[in-house]
């Protein structure tokens, strides 16, 4: 049994609620993201609540996966028919929301080889060219489950700009343009990505940068975005380190003196 | 005696030929760049073509200084009084226009630290913030003399751009805003720029970059300027490696197959 399907009849709904063990997710089929259009349904309340708020538009079920990690590796295809593949990383959401990204991912290397083998894989079949952001959970028995792709450059590849050769935005470029793909790997021993989250609604009103620079090895992006709204993505940081360890505490460091 | 005087005479140059042993440069005192507005003078004959050529323009006199190696240090001042020192690159010219530029230096350790003593002792002369390229002869004997001193960035910093965790563009803009400066160490073990100085006059015509991009490591950088002149600077390349020596194989396997 597939642990999705498509949901178009309250009737379907609660059957898939039973087949999926009482535990799954409601999504919409179009225009989700950042956990927007996504509902977690765990009681028949839940299910009446997510039927409600999805009223009109398509919608599916899937089971929920329980998982140990979420992982993401960025992927670029060219033109001329080359792949390159970034390292595993892991990424670590809060509301649904991607926050942290820690490259490289410290998983075992089975699970890494694994993670780069699937992603491979995922990519010997999409058409088109350009770098493809591919999400897995690696889940609590192991093994890796696809996501989902964005077929463009991604948060989870930001990273790349200050932490490998070749940034996903160069090798975008290069592969929609038939230029040869760059170097994919990394640069640096470790890099970690914060997302600067909008923390209120309004003007924007940033400050602490000035201290936040302070940071070694830390690089800030603020992307000039106007107005500041919970959770809107209003610039990210990446820190790079010996180990993800410190990367992390630096970027976590800036972090918490940005306010925006 | 002073290496180095003005002129405003025939009679001076001639004194200061004399007393610079036969073997000097005359150098227009404003508007001189990649060698243009500087003559080398070995003989009386030279003298005079120097003094016709220059005619009308204020020029000084300078001893001919031979030097093993010319090297360059990129300095940042902020604004808050900070300084961030670059590391020590070699600087290779041909036709008196940087070519080619090696980070690190390969220079014994006491010149390392030299020349990193006396950019940090310039920088605390300079007024004014922003980064500041000092150029430097590595005399025959092993001392070290300021030459040049360009007030922003600097083509000897072009490679900071990939090499560093800092580039010389962001540092530039951190010093002249007031925000901390970045560390301005290389991310990466060496690294090889190289000019695309235009060979021919005329409109540009790139060709090469595609089979070029296919060297590992290498960033292409080409300006967009039209047209292309003999000794323009159209471009450039960097190359990263564990090894000096391995990056500038890199960066001159892709100049030879790029022309412009």
């Amino acid at each position: 049994m597939a642990p999705y399907r498509g949901i178009t009849s309250k009737k379907q709904a609660q059957t898939a609620f039973e087949d999926f063990g009482g535990d799954m997710f409601i999504k919409a089929r179009h225009g989700a993201y950042d956990g927007r259009g996504n509902m977690h349904v765990a009681s028949k309340t839940d299910l009446d609540e997510a039927l409600k708020k999805f009223a009109g538009r398509k919608v599916y079920a899937e089971k929920r996966v329980p998982f140990k990690k979420e992982l993401a590796v960025m992927v670029a295809k060219s033109l001329g028919g080359e792949t390159a593949i970034y390292p595993v990383v892991e990424t670590v959401h809060e509301r649904s929301i991607c926050l942290e990204v820690l490259a490289p991912a410290e998983i075992t290397k089975a699970e890494y080889r694994l993670a780069r083998q699937i992603a491979s894989e995922v990519a010997n079949q999409l058409d088109g060219a350009g770098v493809f952001g591919i999400e897995m959970f690696l889940t609590d028995d192991g093994g890796i489950l696809v996501n989902e792709i964005a077929p463009r450059v991604h948060n989870s590849g930001h990273y790349t700009i200050e932490a490998c050769y070749t940034s996903q935005f160069e090798q975008h470029v290069r592969a929609i343009t038939g230029l040869p793909l760059g170097d994919a790997s990394m640069s640096v021993p470790a890099a970690v990505m914060i997302n600067i989250l909008g923390e209120r609604n309004g003007p924007v009103e940033l400050s602490g940068l000035h201290e936040a620079l302070k940071v070694p090895k830390m690089a800030a992006h603020v992307y000039g975005k106007s107005p500041t709204k919970i959770d809107r993505k209003m610039g990210h940081l990446t820190a790079t380190a010996q180990t993800v360890s410190e990367a992390r505490a630096r970027a976590r460091t800036a972090r918490k003196i940005i306010s925006i």
